[in-house]
């Protein structure tokens, strides 16, 4: 037996989700009469530009990450609940949670994205993910672990296994993450392992068209490659990965590589919860909605951030999966809750494009603001500086302000820790088994 | 095939364990005509006075742990290995690693101590051990996660075994967790979770001795106890835990409590490396060492630390298990090798106690240096400047007096986060099953 949600007499708003998008739409709906219920499987938010920070030992984990009860500690009639959505039931405005069931009057999904692997069972059994802080964590802990075992591994073919890392994807995660391992490679572990010949370590970023950060201009494409290269990342362009079984990297070229590490970033799709209309469904695994969020369909349902495809003439495709679309889709949406209660009309979406930006390394950055599009140094202080002022928390904000200072001068990555090791998951282990199994079969 | 270490014309001298013993052996006997191995578990050194901290949110892990590599990066002749020590032959002056097989001209080991369950299967399985990095973050996970289900259980008394929190043993860690969890209660858990009736929240520590810091003098242990009790704990002294199983805390005085959380700091026995002569094993599980820390019955091992029992007519018992002892030690030893590299006679080591401290809570600490008694804001200050002190790292004592400043005027604890949630380790669930197994079949 389960306890509820109190009620009240206020309608209830249930948010799915307490990414940029969901947080949004419940801070502009701060006690303005209705109950706001949120759910998220984790109990902080997390802040993932900076994912790739915490996969290179350059900041810890908790700062970037916050917690959601705090957030939220000042409001009235809030209520959040660290659950998973198992299942919603439409007809009966019900949320089936696994900590309870909970009736909405309107219900909010903003559960972003995950992971695409294409299907392809290898590289989900075998490659690094990093969408999450578990998973960032898990990259941290298998780049050191790697190089405790190349120092003692006789073989010089599985040493370069262990000294290689593929990353799958140019876009900004890709990217910034292979620069942030080229810094690794250049000033970090030369000291920390003397013992081995550090210009074997290869980094290799794979991207399927013929630049990277495709999302950005041509001339922040060109600029990118060029920093990149500079700091001995090796771009490999017009090139998809075809397979993966943790040993070497397939690709469709026929120029594979021996590699212990594959990090994909190629892709993300939608992470709909079940119980939305199939028919709802579009490319991506993203969720249709109209111009206002509302899920085509629903009345009364609606879904915000990556998880949504506001798709028009003008956006065929949608909005870009991007934070800002979240931030502002939740802005919006929590405005149109507000126009309601007062009886007004909604309002449709319109994206302000911010424009787009990624860091390759110290004083080394793209930025794309409106026509104007900057590099070096200058761009780089743009970077943290809008990154730094959208960090959740003024602790977290000093503390990683206070990392990069540090590491500005010094060169330095302090958080250099397998604090957890990496190992497979028993799941994983398992598909792998049944994978190699079914091989055998068919061979 | 496993390469093994280079060797040098230098003597080599493996140490076993990077706590604050085998460092201060590695330290001083920095490029000193000796040729250095150490070995560890971890690929970090663990500052485990501040565990509780992280335990209770008030600081990141990453804060109280240091890369090892990064401590000895500028030492010649110098060499870190991630390797389990599986066995010793004195013999062939062998040490036999998860890596590799490792020969020494000195060993040295510096394993520290373990939890001490006394042999209670059930304790084992079920109580909170708080000794490591990870151990305190599962604990840390534990805390809330118990105060999540807390919210949504109707059966009351299962809630209130999910907001029971039972520590067994008053030493500094059971005291300094027990006032820590005080402060959970008073000024961070009500904001967090407005819905529950937070006075249900109860900590117990409970103490088989009849005052609390047995280790310090009376006066020191009542004004502990006083500062506790003002922050909420409940003392429960001349009390023994008997068994555990999960569900309730068994005391030797029939006064049971409903907890889902036992959080076992009542002992600790040394952790010594297999192949050591049996009859070298003395009580607590130590090794008998002469006043030169060389291990009776091996000419070129020693023992420094919390594993090592120096027994004389004046200190019986060996001498305490804590940080001071094993610095002291390592640097004597130390001393001691260059000594025998110039001919010189080893010196015989001694103790120096510099005092002994706890803190409480906010302004409240309890310090005893030689004959001086301090408590109060006083001995707080004094608990803060020698512990930031002893941090190893100018980012993680920057960090650590951040989060202090912060939480001392927030009264905050900003790492309230359930990064990766706690659950029992396979092997332990399969002892328990095993456990429940063979007491049904002798019921």
């Amino acid at each position: 037996m389960k306890i509820g949600i109190p009620t009240s007499n206020q309608p209830r708003v249930v948010i799915v989700g307490g990414g940029f998008g969901g947080i949004e739409v419940a801070k502009n709906l701060k006690n303005s009469g209705y109950q706001v219920v949120m759910l998220d499987k984790h109990n902080y938010h997390s802040f993932q530009p900076l994912l790739y920070q915490v996969a290179t030992s350059a900041l810890e984990a908790d700062s970037i990450a916050f917690p959601l009860r705090k957030i939220f500690k000042e409001y009235e009639d809030f209520y959040f609940r660290m659950a998973e959505v198992n299942d919603i039931i439409p007809e009966e405005n019900l949320v089936i949670s696994s900590v309870n069931e909970i009736a909405y009057d309107h219900l909010v999904i903003a559960t972003g994205s995950q992971t695409n692997y294409m299907g392809n069972e290898g590289l989900t059994i075998s490659s690094m993910p990093m969408k999450t802080i578990p998973e960032a964590l898990n990259l941290r802990s298998l780049i050191f672990q790697n190089f405790e075992k190349a120092l003692v591994i006789s073989n010089e073919r599985k040493r370069q296994g262990l000294m290689n890392f593929v990353i799958a994807g140019a876009g900004p995660t890709g990217v910034e993450l292979a620069g942030a391992l080229g810094e690794l490679k250049s000033h970090i572990l030369p000291k920390d392992y003397p013992e081995l010949d550090l210009s074997m370590m290869q980094i290799y970023l794979i991207q399927s068209s013929d630049r990277v950060l495709p999302a950005l201009s041509t001339a922040s494409s060109e600029k990118a490659k060029r920093y990149l290269e500079k700091l001995g990342v090796n771009v490999v362009l017009n090139t998809r990965v075809l397979d993966y079984f943790g040993d070497y990297v397939q690709t469709n070229t026929g120029k594979d590589v021996v590699a212990k590490t594959l990090i994909w970033t190629a892709g993300v799709v939608g992470a709909p919860v079940k119980g939305i209309d199939a028919k709802s469904i579009v490319r991506g695994n993203r969720i249709a909605v109209d111009e206002f969020n509302r899920v085509k369909g629903h009345e009364n349902i609606y879904a915000i951030g990556d998880v949504a495809a506001m798709i028009s003439e003008e956006i065929p495709m949608g909005h870009p999966m991007v934070a800002p679309v979240a931030i502002q889709q939740g802005k919006n949406l929590a405005k149109n809750f507000k126009r309601v209660a007062q009886q007004k009309a909604m309002l449709p979406f319109n994206y302000l494009d911010k424009g787009a930006m990624a860091t390759i390394g110290k004083n080394k950055a793209v930025v794309e603001i409106g026509k104007m599009k900057l590099g070096g140094a200058f761009a780089w202080y743009i970077w943290m500086f809008v990154h730094l002022m959208s960090l959740v928390g003024f602790r977290n904000r000093v503390v990683v302000f206070f990392n990069w200072t540090r590491n500005y001068f010094n060169s330095d990555r302090g958080m250099r820790l397998i604090i957890i090791p990496f190992k497979l998951s028993k799941e994983k282990r398992q598909r792998k088994k049944a994978f190699y199994d079914q091989q055998e079969s068919t061979d």
